[in-house]
Order: structure tokens, then C-alpha cells, then sequence
């Protein structure tokens, strides 16, 4: 399907290899490793009766990633509506309209288009920094929002997936491991057990940079710690990393 | 220092080459790859005037393990006089009895001899399993009591840990990955910040089956997870592994 583009707008493969395309701007950011890991690691329902939610969807990447290994209705909530305008076009050019729908919307309100409780997977790519000082925050909005806690807190996505997600349903999110104490604590307050663990480490012998969590509704306690995975060896991607970032994983 | 071996006690070696022994007994149990996995990655302080306390502290391995690392005071509190007289005994054989001090004694009593906030380094390899069935109990007392729940829980610990250590200080647990949620709420619960975080795991591929932390009192957030640690290949020793079994890691 033709969509159209704008300004600085280029549209870019989705995985290395593969058909799918998303658009993409210089002026913005581009996807991250991050929401390729987090589509990969997530072992969402596959049934077309189930139901997915992506928070912080941003361009939609997560959506477009998850949508081939599903029949699941997805839906992304983005609050950037320049973002979800990029999102949308992406969709409609890889025909995924019937599938994946996007809302601009603030998670931090109730959103009256999605029940409560009604979701059973739900992935989130959050942003990972505390609020930047003032300097910081005007010289790239939309990154600035997507990065940093500046509308809405990891509190308020964690409180978000408690609201969507129905008891015994998932969510996952990919994080920094220096914040994982508070992201175990705070999914642990909200009765999302976390069942699921991975680290990712950039090469043998660094400390982990990514990590990955699932949790469950009202799970009981119990965590599986997956091996680690290694992104690098020398200049060239690990076998497993190529898979999964060729779309092979 | 020559001391006395009772019923079916041996005398083995503490590291797989090297002088140090300790006293073991097949109706008792064995020390485990967790004790010397835990004393290899506690950064304990140096100084002779710094203080360790090694909780759940056995047949006394950690407190053994630790000695050569520092020239700090080390106590080691263990509620089962059986043990304790066991631990004694080896630390006479080598020669450690200026450094080295056992107590017996409930780490849920306030313990008369140990001062409130003056350790400067707490190490400890509790009871991993939840109190086991009457049946299981009685099978051999001594493993029970180390291994599961019965005379002490998860908060227990950490509540002594919270309550001996200093401001500042640093305590360091071995666990099991599947109650990691547990510990790290528990940890941040009681103001004693995880700071650094090591899986460990069998082999290449497998999940992880020990995890190791480390957290300072009154610390602020902000958590390293190292690299993982595996500890076979095929059926050899990785050479890191070997390194820190043959106490030269």
C-alpha cells in the first residue's frame, strides 16, 4: 500500500532482512535494538480471540514486529501524536490495518476506547531516564518524551498494565538493569509477579545493558533466569543476536 | 594445629589445591559451590580494623573462604552447636583463632555480644527452600535446618543483616534465581540498596540456578549486574570456573 511521506521522512526495512518497512526521521529517532529484543522475547498469545496492548508505542515498532508472530488484535498507545501519525502510515503500508490499531493517548488517564482488564498481553519499551534538567529537554521533544520520565513515570506504566491487562495475563518490558530493583519492586506492588528474566550484554566479559522482564497478573512467586544474551563478539553480531535482529530468532 | 576428629568427620581440603582444611562429615552435609562462589564475590574491606559477621554461617566455610582475602575480624553466628563446634575446630587447625570468632546463636535474637550497625561487611548463604512437610523434616536435621526455613525466613535474615550492619556498609547474599523477587524486595524494604548483581549458571544455554547480590545500606538506586558466570563446559570446569574452585580466581 503507497502511503505518503513527509518532510525529512524515510522509510526504513524493519528487520535486516524481510519485507516490512517503518517510517523513520532523522529529526525524530529511529527504533532501537531495544523494541527489536523486547518483540522477540515477548511469548505473546497467538489466537486472533486475544488481544495485545503495546504502551509508549512510539512509531509503532513493537506492534509491526509482534504482528508476524500473532493473529492477536494489537492495539499501540502512543501520547506523541506526530508519532502515532508515522505509526499509522507504517501500518497501512505493510496492510496490517485489519490488525493493528493505534490510539494517541496519554496512559496516564483512563482511555475510554480500552476496557479495563480486557487485555492478555501487554509489552511496553518505557522511557528509562528520570526527568532531564531544562537544557536538556528542547533539543529533541520527541526523543526527550520517548527517553525520559517526563510524561509518565515507570510508576505510571506499571500501574497502566495493571489497569489493561486481565488477572493471568502478561506483560513485558525491556529495561535498563540499573533500574531493576525499582522496576521488580514496583511490578511486585502491583501484583505483576515477575516470572521471566534475560540480560543482555553488549560482549563477553561487559556488564548487562538491556534487560528484559515478563511478569504475570496475580503469578505466583517463582523466576526463571534465562541464559544471557551476548549482542557482539568482536565487531560482528553473535549467531543469536543476527537471528533475532534478521528476524530468524 | 593439630584438633580432634569425631565419629565419621574428615578433614578436607577447603580449596581444590591449597593448604587451607575444614572438617566435614558425611551425616551432616557438605559445603557447596554457593559458599565459595559467595566468599569470591564479596569485595570484603582489608583492614584489620574493619568488621565481617558471616550469617547462617555453617561448618564456618565462608568465614574460612573469606580469611586469606582480609585482616578484618571475622564472626560467624550459627544456630546449630553441632555445627559451631565443627567450624571451632577448624579454625584452630588453621590457625585462625585471632581472626576468626563463632558464635552460636538465633540471628531472631537480639545477640548480646554483637553490637547493633558495627559491621562493616555482612556475608550470608541462607536456608533457599520454604519449611518443607513433617516428613521430609527429620531426615536429617542438620541439612534441613540449613537448607530450609524451619528456624529462620528469607526476612529474618535480611532483618538481622539491616540490623548489624553500619550506615554505608555492604551485605552480600547467595541465593537461588527463582526467589531473586523475594530478596530484592526484601533488601529494598529494608534500606539496603542492591548495588550489584551476578548470575551464575550450570552451563551455556541453561538457565541460571545461583544468582549472587550485593547491597550497601542507606545506598543510593543504581544497580550493576556483571557479566555471567558459567560453570561447566562439557563436563570440565570453564577456566573461570576452575579459577575460583582452585581459589585463584
Amino acid at each position: 500500500m503507497k502511503v505518503e511521506l513527509f518532510g525529512d521522512e524515510e522509510m526504513h526495512r524493519l528487520f535486516a532482512e524481510g519485507q516490512m518497512k517503518i517510517i523513520q526521521s532523522p529529526s525524530i529517532f529511529s527504533f532501537s535494538l531495544d523494541a527489536v529484543l523486547l518483540a522477540h522475547f515477548a511469548r505473546v498469545p497467538r489466537s486472533s480471540k486475544r488481544k495485545i496492548l503495546d504502551l509508549c508505542a512510539g512509531h509503532g515498532v513493537v506492534p509491526l514486529l509482534l504482528s508476524p508472530k500473532t493473529n492477536a488484535q494489537i492495539t499501540g498507545v502512543e501520547v506523541q501524536g506526530r508519532l502515532v501519525h508515522m505509526a499509522e502510515r507504517s501500518i497501512t503500508y505493510n496492510g496490517l490495518t485489519k490488525q493493528i490499531t493505534m490510539i494517541c493517548a496519554d496512559l496516564r488517564d483512563e482511555i475510554s476506547t480500552l476496557q479495563q482488564g480486557s487485555f492478555d498481553f501487554i509489552t511496553c519499551n518505557p522511557p528509562y531516564f528520570k526527568t532531564p534538567a531544562n537544557t536538556e529537554l528542547n533539543e529533541n521533544e520527541y526523543l526527550t518524551i520517548a527517553r525520559h520520565e517526563v510524561l509518565c513515570t515507570l510508576e505510571d506504566v506499571v500501574k497502566a498494565c495493571k489497569f489493561y491487562v486481565r488477572p493471568g495475563g502478561r506483560v513485558a518490558f525491556v529495561y535498563r538493569p540499573n533500574r531493576l530493583v525499582e522496576l521488580i519492586t514496583l511490578l511486585s506492588n502491583y501484583r505483576l509477579e515477575p516470572k521471566r528474566l534475560r540480560f543482555v550484554y553488549p560482549k563477553n566479559g561487559k556488564d548487562a545493558n538491556i534487560v528484559l522482564v515478563e511478569a504475570v497478573r496475580d503469578g505466583k512467586q517463582g523466576l526463571q533466569t534465562l541464559p544471557p544474551l551476548v549482542i557482539y563478539e568482536g565487531k560482528s553480531y553473535t549467531k543469536e543476536a543476527e537471528a533475532i535482529i534478521y528476524g530468524k530468532g
